[in-house]
């Protein structure tokens, strides 16, 4: 692709126009012809398919196995569980024809009106009802339990507005669903998968979550408790990046699936299901890009380390390139993927700032000099500095340093928090921190009402109610009702 | 799930049903309540992810970067090549609301009449007319050539007859899309990719296949050649495996895709399409599998070794246990995944059958005498053979059983082909040959009318113009005109 050294708007400048821009100019993803769906370019794939591999591996240790259930379901599967419907159902592609025929009066092609379906097909918006209803079949007896499956598909919801990774019409996903002998097993799931989600985001992502549970009117649609992660952006607004939910026997007694326990006795299947969607990107690129460009963790990055050679001509070319064939053999003997950039036709200035915009962790560039000194120049992405170093040990130097890399994001995104989180006690306050963004710890009296009032007057949602930290009650910041805990307030994306 | 010891019909009874059989009662595949899709269940998923890890990492090696796509196609991308919309565009899934209601005369929901789309969606079958829409704003000069580009994505075509992973009306797959700024490099790329598949077919998958190119009437819609990998079924017929399509300028043309080249001319784009499916579990499946249930290669197996105890008492199981774990230890060092199934629940002999029937390549057993001997039971699934060795050693003496399983399963469908594979001379011959099912290798004169004529006559198609072998001239068994080589004939899935 035909490239220039790309400038971004600043963060400061406009915050929302940097995100469109680096998402963009780094190759991520792009708008398609197809209004609300994205292209997701191979260089964003890339990134998708590290946190795929990661979180797969995460849900297969702790014990879960993949299925794939059909993209479409019939109509009248939605309105089997009510809350589901009212929630849920309504944005979405439905498909009712099934042939086109070549336009009688030209070129082209119609649609065939012979060819109509006796029952409209929703493209799954989520799958809780197709797969409960297979699961109704799979599900006899309790030894037929724990059903412990998940599913990486895509999904459509016909989002009025949409934005690259974070608000798409079709995204990337997966969805487990599992089915429980017990309510304590199936809570004891639902939370378990909330904490998988957590360490995903923390250690691989590198973006420091707070872990909660919804309250009633952000809950999803079906659920009986629905648990959550929650992260910071730069500019102050939350993002929610994984939900875990407690469905009770709600799905299965919407789909009649009932077993045998071990005492004999008939009783509907308990049940869970959580997602994290393509949404984690745009939760990635915010926690840490800079002006600059992306910043990526090295645990997701495609390639950690790209090495540039500085040379005058063929023949210098050729001396860096077999120095550096043997740096790249030990790096990647230490598990560290490399990627050697010799292409001719571009300045190493122009890779420079191209790596620089692409958040490859670590840049290594040597020259002549260089090649006779026994060093190179090794650039950190995270914090734009340089040192030249020897390039004996340099895979273990690198190693290490990788690590580091890995250690400061996460470290800046949590000082990042820290600095934009506050308790506050009266309302007037609230809405003061509200405005510069950010998390506002507050109580809150429990009620819908009191939430829906300071939604409207602030464009503050309650985020969760968080699991872990301070649980003195208090008294509501509004009403004055009591409060058994602060909960986490935020504008969010 | 509640099982029993599962009976299969037998191949010879019925082998149609022999399939359908085991499909449903190995835990591979099921229908679902959505016509023509079906739902791939947990163990037969685990399948197809070996199979798509293996395809991922060859493609990668071989220069391929994944993307992905939009799951809907504007309808008037459908009629912009003109070919592709006669062969291909009619029998599918068509978008044309976007918005779902509360029913107002009663329960349930309708489509909202009032949110209907502008421009009909259509639920992709293929991907080429959305991708070369998008490559049109990627590619400008040689220097953004060549675009290597892989998809792993779902597909909808409306197939009125569908059987489990064979003929489906959603399925999975990965279809590669390329462009080129010369047509020689395109053409090397088609072939490459053909290569590919084979010796995924062959190392992996243990069947051997045909390379071939597809007569023009048996082209995918919108190529100019099509070439192919075509298997054999123990039943005699030929299932097509793999293709791999030169596609011109054809694209390029009808989406206007033009690059500058090195002398700065304007030319279109050259460009190349590839995949294959989850129909390769079909052919994996009938290629190997006997009366007892599936025999899978261990290369592609989810687990390589089952261990069963054989015991009297917990004691018992428990020292047995001991043992095993020291087993699985050595097993797992050398690479082999292995199940300890120490359910207490089922019986040994349950145990036997659910694996033969799932087809684990190695079963080992140990009971109270094994463990005083120092000894294990090792039961072959693709020779159905037992002995008894010592546990000394295990490790590496099943390391060498996999490979010598993986070959001698590959050895049996070579020959089963070899015994299936006559040249013939006459049309009578031919008729009679083909009737006994198997590749029938005949002379053709290269025109559709005789192809067709063949095909209404017995039933037996083209499945390729083989690259390798024989290629002495001769007469078309039929016209007596001019042949250049033989080509295969089968009837096929």
């Amino acid at each position: 692709m035909a490239k220039e050294i790309k400038e971004l708007t600043s963060r400061s400048e406009n915050y929302s126009q940097w995100y469109n821009d680096l998402v963009i100019k780094a190759d991520l993803a792009e708008n398609s012809a197809v209004r609300g769906c994205m292209v997701i370019k191979p260089y964003g794939y890339a990134i998708w398919e590290k946190i795929q591999r990661q979180l797969d591996d995460m849900f297969k240790e702790t014990g879960h196995v993949n299925a794939y259930f059909p993209l479409f379901i019939p109509k009248s599967f939605l309105s089997k569980e009510a809350d589901h419907v009212e929630g849920f159902a309504k944005e979405c592609a439905v498909v009712t024809h099934y042939r086109l025929k070549n336009d009688p009066d030209g070129k082209g092609v119609v649609v065939d009106p012979e060819a109509k379906l006796e029952e409209e097909l929703i493209v799954r918006p989520t799958s809780e009802t197709i797969i409960w209803n297979t699961y109704r079949n799979w599900i006899q007896s309790y030894r037929d339990l724990p059903i412990l499956v998940n599913q990486w598909a895509n999904v459509v919801r016909w989002e009025m507005r949409t934005r690259l990774f974070l608000r798409t019409a079709e995204f990337l996903w997966q969805e487990g669903h599992t089915a429980h002998a017990t309510k304590e097993e199936a809570i004891e799931e639902t939370i378990k998968m909330l904490h998988v989600y957590a360490d995903f985001a923390e250690q691989y992502m590198a973006v420091p979550v707070i872990k909660g549970i919804k309250t009633p009117s952000e809950r999803f649609a079906g659920a009986l408790d629905t648990y959550c992660i929650e992260a910071l952006m730069q500019d102050g607004k939350a993002l929610q990046a994984g939900t875990s939910h407690f469905l009770g026997q709600n799905f299965a007694k919407a789909f009649d699936v009932q077993f045998l326990d071990k005492e004999g006795k008939r009783e509907y299947v308990w049940s869970t299901s959580w997602g994290v969607s393509t949404r984690l990107m745009g939760a990635l690129i915010m926690s840490h890009s800079d002006d600059n460009g992306l910043v990526l963790p090295p645990k997701l990055a495609p390639y950690q380390v790209v090495i540039v050679p500085i040379y005058k001509n063929d023949e210098g070319l050729a001396a860096i390139s077999e120095k550096v064939e043997q740096i790249t053999k030990e790096l990647k003997a230490l598990g560290i993927s490399v990627k050697y950039d010799n292409a001719q036709n571009k300045k190493p200035g122009w890779k420079f700032a191209e790596y620089e915009l692409k958040g490859v962790p670590v840049r290594l560039a040597m020259g002549g000099r260089d090649l006779e000194n026994g060093t190179i120049e090794v650039a950190r992405r995270d914090t734009l500095t340089k040192e030249t170093v020897s390039v004996e040990g340099i895979a273990a130097y690198m190693k290490d340093l990788l690590e580091d890399i890995q250690k400061n994001i996460y470290q800046k995104a949590f000082d990042y928090r820290a600095q934009n989180t506050v308790s506050v006690d009266t309302y007037d306050e609230f809405k003061e921190k509200i405005e510069k963004g950010g998390f506002v710890l507050a109580h809150w009296d429990g009620t819908p009402e009191t939430e829906e009032l300071i939604k409207e007057e602030t464009k503050a949602t309650i985020r969760c109610i968080p699991l872990e930290g301070d649980t003195t009650p208090g008294v509501d910041m509004v009403t004055g009702k009591p409060s058994a805990q602060r909960v986490v307030f935020a504008r969010a994306y």
